[in-house]
């Protein structure tokens, strides 16, 4: 593999294919940092207080994050296309996928009231800290905003054929209507949890992220290496039964999972009772007396005294869900999905080091920390 | 003028050119409402609460409005294009602009806590009444995201060469960035009135209305027509007189227009306490007594009992920034904006019924009753 300067990229040199996971994100995040640099000059040349606003949108961008979006579209590029083809063609497609994951964060952490996101203050209330909540709100929705015309702007800079692009830009359109819809229907879904269902949630799951994580991202690199109409089966079975197995995952971080690794507040999904699959299931599998008290508001829970010896509430229910059986069961459909997303690929006509990769990335999505 | 059918709309026929206004936004909204109908129907079959979700968006879309948007972006294109090229190719293009900016109002409603638009609830406050506040905003936000996506998608349907499209999309990319950074610095100026200043409510003009209103739209009409450099300079100059003009007559109806003609709420600039021009000038041009009453805070104003023979503080503090002189300042700013940009056109190589349309809506923006 020869080595290649990256064009418009801080890398010196990285390998042209295959890239490594970390090889990848650093060309991706590269490739946003030099883009949104030049976004910023702009706009601090209007008035220094777009600069700042601007700032710290790149710096949400920037925090981090697991890029699966760009990494599924990657490899959904690389099943078509040979290991010799120069990624760079691609960079700013890939890169506009983590802008437009941004615009979502920034408005779904906002409609669920989180106060972090990545061990860090989430955009609303980084502003709120400057001039009160409602700028908070306010600068978080233009931030969101922002951040989804910027995708646009750096998906135009993809060199590729304009019939290509207008492919890609179709798939961006439904993945993000999808997203969109997906979200309407886990906020409709909180406002009346006891009307919501173990089916309800798995809706709400298939579109909010098994569509907008994983399907329409390799979709989306189907379409930047120009199609292959065998393809898209496989991809649509893997995409959906993986992104619903990376739901069922955080769903279980949602209650289970390490705030120091995940980076959101523990049990954050028992405290505001998002109608998860893994909450609905435990109500489903719950005895009468366990779902009197799963019932139970915990927003104005009290926390013990530390050292009384008692469970503090919160832990007490996640203890409870664990009680009902229905963390086994979501994970075996985890396994079950994962297993019948790899299988959907065993056929597929792609090159074998992306089937490796595919296969790998579902487990690594599925079994992750945080 | 030769009848001709419209493809995808409901008008049977419109004259092919010159299109009078109404029946431009007749075919704009005939468009609009076909795009539309298609998108509640494939939401509806995800869902039927993701088809009340799009209905929602698609009446706010259809409540009316002067549609300037699609109309300064017609003559912007009409300005290179003969008067015998069928508008047809270009309803998607202009309705997009349209859907973009329902985006930008139910987006800027929430910021503003506006209760009320085109004399209709608000998006934010329709929802609101099935499921609380809270509710209300999160779906205000999607609502608004809905349309920004919704408006990509429709653009993506004008039938342009590949490299026209393109010039298009950089044009409304340019225009987004700008009514999002305009939108930033509004909600940034409301934190502090105390610190801003005629000088920087002009900025704020510039950027969320002038450019965003006029400006791009033209722009944006031009790169439909596939561009005429000649014309850029007499565009931008126009564009950014008469849409200043235009913001500074919205500055007048905030504090003087008639709800019932509105369909806001009276004096709803002086309740928000928006730093707008207007009041800028009447803080400036203040008395020393006149200024310590204007800086008193109206939102905890009471109301005297009709009859009392008082004026209710509302229409007290209308009748002080009247005193200042600062409406009749107003008054002369938009005269003179409207004649720099009529002016702006004497040389510029248009048709001449196009430079008369756009002397026409110069006036008819800039003097409207709402």
């Amino acid at each position: 593999m020869a080595n290649h300067t990256l064009e418009g990229n801080r890398l010196e040199t990285i390998p042209r294919q295959p890239v490594s996971q970390p090889a990848l994100i650093n060309a991706v995040e590269g490739t946003l940092a030099d883009f949104l640099a030049c976004q910023i000059a702009a706009l601090d040349a209007v008035d220094p207080a777009l600069g700042g606003f601007a700032r710290t949108a790149r710096d949400l961008v920037m925090a981090g994050g697991k890029r699966l979006r760009p990494t599924f579209a990657y490899w959904g590029w690389r099943g078509v296309t040979g290991a010799a083809e120069p990624v760079e063609v691609v960079l700013p497609a890939l890169g506009a996928l983590e802008l437009m994951h941004t615009f979502a964060l920034v408005h779904d952490d906002l409609m669920d009231e989180s106060d972090t996101r990545r061990g860090r203050p989430t955009a609303h209330r980084l502003f709120a800290a400057q001039h009160g909540a409602k700028f908070g709100g306010s600068a978080a929705i233009l931030i969101g905003d922002l951040c989804l015309v910027w995708a646009d702007q750096l998906l135009a800079r993809t060199s590729l054929p304009a019939t290509t692009l207008l492919n890609v830009r179709a798939c961006y359109d439904r993945m993000r209507i999808e997203a969109i819809a997906g979200q309407y229907l886990d906020v409709l879904g909180e406002t009346d949890p006891d009307s919501w269902s173990v089916e309800r949630a798995l809706v709400v799951a298939r579109h909010k992220t098994a569509s907008y994580t994983v399907q329409w991202p390799l979709g989306f690199g189907l379409a930047l290496a120009g199609g292959d109409p065998r393809l898209e089966e496989a991809y649509r079975e893997y995409g959906l039964a993986v992104g619903e197995a990376f739901q069922l995952r955080d769903d279980m971080l949602g209650v289970y999972g390490d705030p120091a690794v995940t980076g959101k507040p523990a049990a954050d999904d028992l405290r505001t009772g998002k109608p998860t699959t893994l909450l609905m299931l435990a109500h489903q599998l719950a005895t009468a007396e366990q779902r009197a008290e799963l019932t139970t508001d915990l927003a104005g829970a009290v926390i013990p005294a530390e050292g009384s010896g008692e469970l503090n509430p919160i832990a007490r229910r996640a203890r409870l869900i664990t009680e009902t059986g229905a963390p086994a069961r979501v994970e075996e459909m985890i396994r079950a999905r994962v297993a019948e997303g790899v299988a959907a690929l065993a056929d597929a006509p792609i090159h074998s080091d992306v089937r490796t990769a595919l296969v790998e990335l579902a487990t690594a999505a599925t079994q992750r920390p945080a």
